[in-house]
């Protein structure tokens, strides 16, 4: 590459990295699923693609019907006090649940939902057993490249 | 713009990036705020920005008084043990109160501290409910737009 | 610096932000630190350099020996029921233990290990105290100096 060329290409990268946000959704509680669903929303709200990576309990949230199941809501053991004013709150719709939260970014913009390889081969997952919104599975080193671009990336 | 304008617009973005920190607080045990604020201190310490976005559990933490409020401390319930070991860490003065290392940071340099619009209205409160460090009220989608230039984001 | 020389600065920059993971190891859950792990292996099979900042329970997992002592292995509270499963996946070796993954990721690659010098001091630990893959003892600022180099910053 010629000297102007690379320069060219930093440009480039610097804005690539402002139009990507990566987020490793790990926990599976309530609250913090919630917290991730938001964030994405304001990830399109910016114009961002935003590239959302299910792992281990994150992943399991997403097993099909569990956001709906009171059996498998989990809030953290610290704020188990708390539980009843959240579904307060999300029965008089001052919270949507996060996975609806989740639809309504990815019906506004850029996201995707990966489900973490090595994690669906630990419970024995396979695709079809998720969320409709998880499109893929993908391997950690898949999900670094992408994140290594990103202006922002979490682990939620 | 011209190609040159463009480059030096890249330059001057990675440049910008270097100088910011964006803090997602999260969080509301006390091991995390403090971690939060040593954080911060570290920002500052390399001339950076940093700034802080309360949102959920780490907002109500900073609802006036809530800090020293021996009711409302709480450590993840995992390490509930050892909370007597970090209450007299803090009381021999080994670690600062978490609140105080934050507004320390903030005389040296440049910190702001926002609060996440969508909590303050979940929970009923209002800027002056919240301690002096909290200035602001910032929804979601200002945070991310901070954060995408920032050289380091974090989801405490 | 003349204009082309910033430029060029620039492109280096952001080529060097794409080899540089940073990750502040907090949690000193098995899950977590196991997280911590396989995504050090995702940032060397990238051909990332990975450095870990260990801090509070982070560290406190890198005490010599206590990866294996059961006593010291702890899951967030909210999932205590999934311990058992856990272990024995591990035992199956369906999962390696997260001390063997990190050596592993460091055979391969460029992985540092980093203890907090403010926890060792809080608890009284020293260099000797730790695994052997510790190499060394790190600042707050002198990680934060890294972490604004990082394409990726993560908070664990």
């Amino acid at each position: 590459m010629t000297e102007t060329a690379t320069q060219g290409a930093a440009t480039a990268q610097e804005e690539t990295r402002q139009q990507k946000m990566s987020i490793i959704l790990y926990s599976g509680t309530v609250d913090k699923l919630t917290a991730a669903a938001i964030l994405a929303t304001g990830g399109v709200a910016m114009d961002m693609q935003v590239n959302i990576f299910l792992t281990f309990w994150g992943l399991l949230a997403f097993k099909k019907g569990a956001w709906k199941d009171p059996e498998q809501q989990k809030l953290p053991a610290e704020y188990a006090e708390f539980a009843p004013m959240m579904m307060e709150a999300v029965q008089q719709n001052k919270v949507k649940p996060w996975l609806e939260i989740l639809q309504e970014a990815r019906e506004i913009g850029d996201v995707n939902v990966y489900a973490c390889g090595m994690t669906m081969d630990l419970f024995g997952l396979k695709l079809e057993d998720m969320e409709d919104i998880v499109t893929d599975i993908q391997g950690v080193a898949g999900f670094v490249a992408e994140a290594k671009e990103s202006g922002i990336t979490l682990f939620i």
